[in-house]
C-alpha cells in the first residue's frame, strides 16, 4: 500500500491574448490557463498523477482554490483502494452533501472534482504502463459501467442498456485498436478561423490546412454578419467544395437571430453550427436545430454535466456532441456522456484547443472508437496548434489525423519548466 | 464622489450539523454558512455594503475566494457611477470575457457575482435610507428594465413586454405598499419537517406551527417511502384538512421513481412537490408535472440562472417558482426571473431558511407584490426559525406572516460579533 503525500496546485497562465490566438465573438482576448494539480505518493515508483482544468485567464486562481479544497479527500489516503474504485471516488466527491450545494454538478466546484478524479486516472495509467485510452479500452464492460453514475439518467439510459452497448463492441475491440495504432483518428483544425485574424491570415492558414491534410476547418462567426459573409466566401473559395467548413458563434445569438444569421451563411455549405446561443438553453437549441436542418447544431464545451447532455439528446437539440475534457467531472462523467451519445446514435466530435485539451480529449475519442461507438464516421477531434510544447507527450498530427500517444498516462503532464515559468501567485 | 476602500470577505460557518436542523434526504448534515462580503468607502457617511452567499459548509472557503477575486472591479473605483448603473455593473461582471468561462453563469463564480452586486444594492439602499424592497418599489419601469439583462430571454420575454408588465402595476403600487406595511406577506414554515427530527418533534412542531398562525408547512421526504407515509399521516392528523402540507424531496428521485413516490403520498393532499429530481432536468420536471397534475411541481433554489428558469416556464415544468436570494447573480437576475414568472402567470414562493435567506429574499417578494405580479394569491415565503439572531435586522413573523423590515438596506448585515465568532481561516 502507498499513500498520497503531496497534493500541489498551480495557477498557470499563458499570455495568449497578446496575439489574438483563440479570439472569438464572446472571448476576444483569452489568456489560456490551467488550474493545475500534481499528486505524489510515497510509493517507490516515483509516479505522479497530473491533471488540470482549462480556463481562459481571470478566475484561474478561483479554480485552483477549488481544486485545493479537495486535498482532504486525498492527502494521507491509501492510493490502491482509490485507484481500484474510481467510480466510488467520483461519487464520494460529487455527492459530498456539503460541497454539492456549490453546484450542484456545475461550475468551478464540478470542474475541480474532474481535475482530482483525472489526476488519479493519470496515476493509474502510469502505474499500469498504459496511455489512458488503452487502459480504458482494456476494461471489461462491468468495470466500465461501474465508473458511471446512472443517477438522473435512467429515463434515457440504464445501466443494463449501457452494458449492452459495451458488450456489443467487445469482441471487435482489438481490430479497432490496431486501426488506431496504424491510421490514427480524424482531426479538424480551428487554426485558420479565429475572429481576430486578418483576411490574409485566414486565407493563408486555410490553404495550409488543406496542404496539411485536414478535411474540415472551423471559422468563428457572430460578431458582424457582413464580415462573416466575406470571410466565409474567402474560406470557401480557398478550400474548394470538398473541404468542410464548420462555424462557431460561441453563444453570441438569440434564438431567432441565430436562425436568420445561419440562413444567411448556409449558401457556403456549413458542416455544423456550433454554440449558436446560451449553452444551457436546451429548448432554443432544439428550435434552432429544427429550423436549420439538415445543417447540424453542435455544442458541448460548456455542457455542465451529464444531465444537460441527456436533455440535449432527448430534445434532439444537437446533431454533433462536443465533449470537453475538463468541463465535466472527469473521465468518468465523459464515459457517461459517450454512452448517452451512443444510445441516441449521435456522433461525438470533441472540443479541444485551449491549452492541453487536445492532449487530454484524444484519449476519450480513441476509447469511444474502440469500445463504445465503434465508429469514426463523421467523427473528428478539434485541433489547434498552440502550446503543445509545454506537454511531455504533445499530440502528434499527421495528414490531418491524430496519431495515438504511446506514453503512459492521460496526456496532462506539463514540463516542470513550463509550470514554473508560467505560474503566478494571486492568493 | 467617494471611492471603495475596503473589500473584505469572511468564511462564516455555524455548526448546525450538530442538531440536524436543516437535514434532508440529500443534505443530511449541513453546517449553514455564509461567504460574506463587506464593502467600505471613503464617504463621510460611514455606510457599508454587506452581502453573502449561503452555502452549507465545506467549500465555503472556495465561495469566499471567488468573491475575493472580484475585488479589482471594486477597490479604488468611484461609488456613485456604479450605484447609478447597477445594470451596467452586472453586465461588466457576468460578461467579463475571461471569468465567463468558469460558468458560464452558474456555480461558484456566478454566485460570487451575485454577492458583489448585492453588496452594492445594500449600500445604495442605506444611502437612500430605504429597505431594498421599498427602494425597488420606487424605481420607475424604465430604470427597472435597465437592471435586467434580456439576452437569451427574447424568445420568452422582451424588454417591451417587461415594461408593459411593470407599467400595468405602476399606478396601484401605493395601495400595495400600504397593504404590506399594515398586513405583511404570507409565510409558510419548514421548521417541523426536517428529516432528522423524531415523530414526536414533528407532531409537536406541526401543532406549534398552526398555533403560530401558519397556513402551510413543509415536510422533507425521499429517504424511505414507509417513513414518509407515516410522517405524512402524523402531520395530516395533527394539522387537520385545512392546513397545506408541501413535500420536498431535495432532488432525491429519478423521473419514474418521483411519479410513483408522489402518487403514494398524494392521498395526504399535497400543496406542492419540491425538487423531485435533478434541478437541471427541465424535461424530467415537465414529465413529472404532467403526471402528477393537479399537484404542482415546485423548484428553483438550485436554478442556476435566468435561462434555466425561462426553460422551466416554457416547458410548464413548474407550477411554483422558488427564487433564492444568493443562487443567481443577485437582485438584478432575480428581477428578471420575477418578470418571467409574471409573463407566464406562475406564482413565486421563495426558498429561504438557511442562514439569512429569509432576511434577504423577503425584499424580493415584497417588490414582486408591489410592482410585478401585484398579487399575494397562492404566494408565500418560506420561513425557518434558525440563526436570525445573527442579523442586525432579523425578520419578524407575526401570525404566520412576514412583517416588512423598516431598516435601510438589504437585510444582509450580520452583527460584527457573529462574524468574528463564527469566522474560520482555511486558506
Amino acid at each position: 500500500m502507498s499513500k498520497i503525500t503531496v497534493f500541489e496546485t498551480y495557477d498557470v497562465r499563458f499570455p495568449t491574448s497578446q496575439t489574438l490566438d483563440g479570439s472569438d465573438a464572446m472571448n476576444p482576448d483569452p489568456d489560456y490557463s490551467a488550474a493545475y494539480l500534481r499528486i505524489r505518493t510515497d510509493a517507490s515508483d516515483g509516479l505522479e498523477g497530473h491533471s488540470f482544468v482549462f480556463t481562459i485567464g481571470r478566475g484561474n486562481d478561483v479554480q485552483r482554490s477549488a481544486i485545493r479544497a479537495l486535498a482532504p479527500w486525498f492527502l494521507g489516503h491509501e492510493v490502491e483502494p482509490m485507484l481500484a474504485d474510481l467510480g466510488g471516488l467520483w461519487k464520494s466527491l460529487v455527492y459530498d452533501s456539503q460541497l454539492r450545494w456549490l453546484g450542484p454538478e456545475k461550475g468551478v466546484m464540478h470542474m475541480a472534482i474532474g481535475a482530482a478524479v483525472n489526476a488519479m486516472w493519470d496515476l493509474r495509467a502510469k502505474r499500469e504502463g498504459l496511455p489512458v485510452w488503452l487502459l480504458l479500452s482494456k476494461l471489461d464492460p462491468e468495470e466500465l459501467v461501474g465508473l458511471v453514475d446512472f443517477r438522473y439518467l435512467s429515463d434515457a439510459l440504464t445501466r443494463a442498456e449501457a452494458l449492452d452497448i459495451l458488450a456489443a463492441r467487445q469482441s471487435t475491440r482489438a481490430a479497432r485498436v490496431d486501426h488506431l495504432l496504424s491510421d490514427g483518428y480524424p482531426a479538424y483544425t480551428t487554426t485558420p478561423g479565429w475572429l481576430g485574424y486578418s483576411d490574409e491570415k485566414l486565407v493563408r492558414l486555410s490553404r495550409e490546412a488543406v496542404e496539411n491534410g485536414f478535411n474540415q476547418i472551423k471559422i468563428k462567426v457572430g460578431a458582424d454578419l457582413q464580415d462573416d459573409v466575406r470571410r466565409m466566401r474567402l474560406a470557401r473559395e480557398t478550400l474548394g467544395p470538398s473541404i468542410g467548413i464548420a462555424i462557431d458563434a460561441n453563444q453570441r445569438w438569440e434564438r431567432r437571430e441565430a436562425i436568420e444569421w445561419i440562413t444567411a451563411l448556409a449558401p457556403f455549405d456549413l458542416a455544423w453550427v456550433e454554440e449558436p446561443t446560451n449553452p444551457d438553453d436546451v429548448l432554443s437549441h432544439a428550435a434552432i436545430a429544427r429550423a436549420i436542418a439538415p445543417i447540424p447544431v453542435a455544442t458541448g464545451e460548456h455542457g455542465a454535466n451529464r444531465v444537460m447532455f441527456k436533455q440535449f439528446l432527448q430534445a434532439e437539440a444537437l446533431g454533433v456532441l462536443q465533449i470537453d475534457a475538463t468541463r465535466v467531472a472527469g473521465i468518468n462523467e465523459n464515459i457517461a456522456i459517450l454512452l448517452l451519445a451512443a444510445k441516441f446514435g449521435v456522433r461525438v466530435c470533441p472540443h479541444a484547443g485551449g491549452v492541453g485539451l487536445c492532449e487530454l480529449v484524444q484519449h476519450l475519442s480513441f476509447f469511444d472508437y474502440v469500445a463504445v461507438s465503434g465508429s469514426q464516421e463523421g467523427r473528428m477531434i478539434e485541433y489547434v496548434d498552440h502550446l503543445h510544447e509545454h506537454f511531455r507527450d504533445p499530440v502528434v498530427i499527421e495528414s490531418g489525423r491524430y496519431r495515438v500517444p504511446s506514453r503512459p498516462g492521460s496526456g496532462a503532464e506539463m514540463w516542470g519548466e513550463s509550470i514554473e515559468q508560467y505560474s503566478i501567485e494571486l492568493l
